[in-house]
């Protein structure tokens, strides 16, 4: 605590926490210190393993798609797998990560166990320099273990998953921290969690939690799979309750039903609400009440995993909105981010990415 | 099974098993299929993450060492680790991980709990193609988890590890699968396990069966310190009971005493033993009794990970040794493998090592 300031600093020049300890401290402050970011979502650790496309088909998984499985589905999937490697994950978890590494202020929200899986967790996204809320699952719970999501990386760096949701799936109004939820600028809430009933109460809380405070409300409508699922409750949560989308360019043209890219820019443009949607290595569109831009992607070398690009897009993009930066110059960051987690295994960032934004000159 | 003879096929055209339910029921044939190499040591899983050179003297770790820690201790220094990634690791089991990656028919044994973690190491090992021997511990393993070996990699890419050995440390000789210990054509010896009392007499036991079945016993000593723990029990089985021995620079310097390289050079070729001593960069040297060659190092992009260089060129060695190669042959193999492996983070290869070793013209 030697140079943090008594009362909340403007979150604008907010620095991020420097240790794990640091960042526990803020969170136990009074009066708390606002936050970026407040992320709400599942808590995963992500099982990662190279895998032929063959290997997909064996075990019926859609290429690409992100699929529910129960505990003994999970347990024949991994049976199947490659050697893995196993990393903290979770798709709201790993844009908070994003936003911390970029120097800002980030919290996350969501259920984990007691367990090994929950100890690896709870440290990487500590030490990440998240505030972690609450974790208490509910009393359903009761054996359930942490998530884990099963990801399957094919040969052209796509991703394919299988989730197990475990103690994330009792998310529900009772277990979620309003109070951290409470001191988010922007509210960033995942799509994936539609598919669980008590999850839906809780981001309603959630909603009215951050328009009560000012805050903007965020959302990912997370995999196509997932709007085919919940399109008419997204659409409505775009009426009234959210703010800033996120969403690839699949994702938007299932959600308005629309017959090509274009048509459905058109459809979200008429939502007026500002949009960031990205286009693999077509860059991403930004569409604001100003106009709509297009942002070219960062070049990789070679993509090697998938896994995160969303996530960490909408961390720059997050970032970028809560620290001074306009739409058009999130964006890039966004992008900036999403180039670098796709260039490794893995859905968190494994440099410093606030100088890599530095170096390309857009912080 | 079904391409698989059902008679033991010769070890020097063995195939490695095409999946771990058939590495499964190779491991259960009558009469047992032989093995290329049985590895003995301790299962762990790495958890491993960036640290600064600094961090290492905050948690009074040596740089380029192994430390025993308990538990404690285990979890102090994680919690002031960067964000990690869990692979499977232990010495021995990388070996053996490596030989089977490599197309070689490969054991492994060594103890682990029926936790989370044991279930990935079980995974990971299996699912590389190694038979994983009996692996009940003893009842004094009540309570101890899955050991674990705590890996921070400082910017150079060395590695600097703490390990908490678990349910490992109480591998004693009723725990050790003589069955699987039996069909191996080398039974590989860590070093390490000379630190744990019980497992010295399992160690015994081992190299009874292996001389029992005119298999050659091969030992790596691990490390610097772990050779000036033990250097005159290690003097002492080289005497007797090895055959093939595997050191570094350092190590054998330390082992024999010696004022320089050469010197230790000259003491290690006065045992008469096959012997391999890496020297990183420098490549290695590998002693024969016909004489000594010297073999340049793979050259490597970028050192990411030190992590399993030499566990990796012994693989290749064993391997080549195994399977019809000479010592020299199987020397560039060994550093061929190694090359791989410290060209990311973890210990374990992450290409097909046979694919590579046949684009360089070994096999």
């Amino acid at each position: 605590m030697t140079d943090l300031d008594p009362v909340p600093v403007p979150v604008s020049v907010g620095r991020p926490p420097s240790s794990a300890e640091e960042a526990a401290s803020w969170a136990e402050e009074v009066p708390p210190v606002p936050l970026d970011v407040v992320a709400v979502g599942s808590p995963l650790v992500d099982v990662l393993a190279h895998a032929a496309d063959a290997d997909l088909a064996a075990v019926e998984l859609v290429k690409g798609s992100m699929a529910l499985v129960d505990l003994d589905r999970a347990a024949s999937i991994y049976g199947g797998m490659a050697p893995a490697t196993e990393v903290s994950g979770g798709s709201a978890a790993n844009t908070a990560a994003g936003v911390a590494a970029l120097g800002g202020r980030a919290g996350f929200v969501g259920l984990f166990a007691d367990d090994e899986m929950g100890e690896v967790f709870r440290h990487d996204i500590t030490a990440a320099g998240v505030i972690l809320g609450r974790t208490t699952p509910a009393p359903s719970a009761e054996g359930l273990g942490t998530g884990r999501c099963l990801v399957l990386v094919t040969p052209d760096g796509e991703r394919t998953m299988a989730t197990y949701l475990g103690a994330a799936s009792t998310l529900g109004p009772d277990q979620l921290d309003v109070d951290l939820v409470g001191r988010g600028q922007i509210v960033y809430l995942e799509g994936y969690l539609w598919d669980l009933g008590p999850a839906k109460a809780a981001l309603r809380v959630a909603v009215e939690v951050a328009h009560g405070s000012d805050a903007l409300v965020a959302l990912t409508v997370s995999d196509p799979f997932c709007v085919e699922r919940h399109r008419k409750e997204f659409l409505e949560l775009l009426q009234e309750d959210v703010d800033v989308l996120f969403a690839n360019e699949e994702e938007i043209i299932s959600l308005f039903g629309s017959s090509s890219f274009d048509a459905a820019l058109g459809a979200l443009e008429e939502t007026g609400l500002l949009a960031a949607v990205t286009r693999g290595a077509a860059g991403s569109v930004v569409l604001t009440a100003a106009g709509t831009v297009e942002i070219p992607a960062q070049p990789v070398d070679k993509v090697v995993d998938t896994t995160g690009a969303g996530d960490l897009y909408a961390a720059g993009f997050l970032y970028g909105l809560t620290n001074g930066l306009g739409p058009e110059e999130s964006g890039r960051l966004g992008g900036l981010c999403a180039a670098e987690v796709i260039s490794h295994l893995g859905a968190r960032p494994q440099v410093d990415l606030r100088e890599l934004a530095r170096e390309a000159g857009i912080l």
